[in-house]
């Protein structure tokens, strides 16, 4: 059904997605390259929400040549008018004669209906073309289109006897300055970063980007201005988070999730109001409000009582582990609070994606196993 | 100096060698490539003790191309009687008109006499070539030749958490079957496995080589009588494992290192009596007497309180961590006992020099760094 050709131009389209990932947020990643026989006449992608999708950006590159061409996308052309005009219309205009898309898109707005205007059109439309490819541009745009949660990230860091600071607290530095930087390169990507009022008061932290400490490679390809400053949202139960804490004083949007109803929105924070479970925040309800309010990308950076919670509540999706080669011993803090197991095959198993050095440490990456 | 087809030649001898590195144990890996214009004549390695060493195979091989011929060799040709007659002597006797070697023999027997021979016969003799890679064929001979110490490996083994057994005790298992493959290679390699009584008290180990265990790479490349088991040397204090337990039972020796003056070589076992330090078996003067024995790689296999006080007392060279993609929780038991630490620069940092998958496992290698 689809040819070397095909394969080719639709690497070429989802090279050309993945030049969005920092800066498409809550818009989905998308790519498209368009050919007259051999040659490619025309490509792009979308780079922020607001500004053109991928297929117009590769329909004014093509101009004329659009006419009787192939188009690849990434993801099936929008049918409904957003902030632009729906692509497939455009790719009928246009006159291209044939449509390979790697996925349908999952949002029910379109849904197949972008295949179907452009079939009865008399477009040849094919589906599927490197779709688990497709869909690995996008885990947070599909997860929240498909169950209405957003994609969670947990990243954790310690040593290698998973040991997070000393008996007396101290922690700087465990893992290096490289894996500092990889982190900065993921919260860049993610909707929102998520952490506690327990880590705000430990730490005081920005919990935000900071250009001058993203990754060269990262540098080199945007402009600072390019980037967007991830929401952080803060779990604050009993809202104890003084108006004083650091964050608030930083760009971006701050969200403070509380059980108490003694608090809403103003200058400085919104506030999402939520339920209790067990004497916490809930955090299944949590998880789906953050997602129906846009953010579907979540990068998690908090203590050993959090990402207890989330894992023991299913919401993880990935773990992204940084190990510094480093022995702390059986006194200093743990990693994860989970705890009361008594048989092996309760213990939490996951598959591992990819491995790799960065810097002096190890980052670790996995994800719930697919049989789950 | 070298050349390129000087540096080929030696990559293939240091090549040879490795094939001796489950066999040779108590000597060192050799490897011999014998060399007439840029034709190989003959090669060899050595394989086990008793039986010729590199540069004879490769000289039996040449036979009378060996006359002004280049030998490449990846330690230093030995000058001395041993079970087998002098190498230097040898290479000179077949008309040998060049040597590199990769480094000088540490042993204090050899220690240059060796090139010094060659040179006074006439022969051109360059040391040098690839030197770290023929040292890391090595690393236990080496080691003791310098310090009188053996090189210490230790093995640990942890869920991602840095856990080895939930609160209860259950730990079967945490790696996979593929983890517990590669170690078995490791315990081949070794002169002695090294654990404690309280690991043979809990567990009743075998602590040996299992044919049927071993990577199927090994098994293909040797026949199971080539192998031998490595010896078992247990830290026993105060002599508390029974005569009843497992490892006495099987092929290979086993060495009860103790304070107690009340126990003697017998049949099932060889006593070694050592000084206490502090109510504890003094591991320094432990190790200079297992290394005194003909002991020079140790492998060691044991629970969290060795492994601490192996690396307090800073007796281990390598650790071989084999995790596996699992929480088990803040109540689960802590990989290694070092305690009493209030400053991230007191923590024990090692450099990186592996990372492997091994099934859904990940295998992390370390030294200690090399400014140290």
């Amino acid at each position: 059904m689809f040819s070397i050709f095909d394969t080719q131009m639709m690497l070429r389209a989802l090279e050309l997605a993945k030049r969005g990932i920092y800066t498409t947020a809550p818009n989905p990643n998308v790519g498209c390259v368009i050919t007259q026989g051999d040659d490619i006449v025309g490509e792009g992608f979308h780079f922020r929400a607001g500004e053109p999708h991928a297929e117009v950006h590769a329909l004014q590159a093509a101009g004329e040549k659009a006419r009787g061409a192939t188009a690849y996308v990434t993801l099936e052309p929008c049918s409904h008018h957003g902030r632009t005009p729906p692509c497939a219309d455009a790719l009928v205009a246009a006159g291209v004669s044939r449509v390979i898309c790697s996925m349908v898109d999952p949002n029910p707005k379109v849904a197949g209906r972008g295949i179907k205007r452009m079939r009865d059109a008399g477009i040849q439309v094919e589906v599927g073309l490197m779709q688990a490819q497709a869909e690995a541009l996008n885990p947070g745009f599909i997860k929240v289109m498909k169950t209405g949660l957003p994609f969670v990230q947990l990243k954790l860091a310690s040593s290698l006897d998973g040991r997070t600071a000393l008996a007396n607290g101290q922690s700087k530095w465990i893992t290096g300055a490289e894996a500092r930087a990889d982190v900065q390169a993921f919260r860049a990507q993610a909707s929102a970063i998520l952490s506690t009022s327990q880590t705000v008061l430990d730490d005081n932290p920005s919990l935000n980007v900071r250009w001058e400490e993203l990754p060269d490679a990262v540098k080199a390809e945007y402009a600072q201005d390019d980037l967007r400053q991830p929401a952080r949202v803060i779990l604050d139960t009993q809202r104890k988070v003084s108006e004083h804490a650091h964050l608030f004083s930083l760009e971006g949007d701050v969200i403070i999730v509380t059980a108490s109803q003694a608090d809403s929105d103003n200058d400085a924070y919104k506030v999402l109001t939520v339920a209790k479970d067990s004497g916490k925040l809930d955090l299944n309800i949590t998880m789906r409000a953050l997602a129906s309010d846009g953010i579907s990308h979540i990068w998690v950076e908090a203590g050993a009582t959090l990402a207890g919670s989330l894992l023991n509540a299913g919401l993880v999706d990935e773990m992204i582990v940084y190990q510094a080669p480093k022995l702390m011993g059986i006194d200093s803090r743990g990693l994860v609070n989970l705890k009361g197991m008594t048989c092996m095959n309760q213990v939490p198993t996951f598959e591992l994606t990819d491995v790799t050095c960065i810097g002096n440490d190890v980052r670790l990456r996995m994800q719930k196993p697919q049989s789950e």
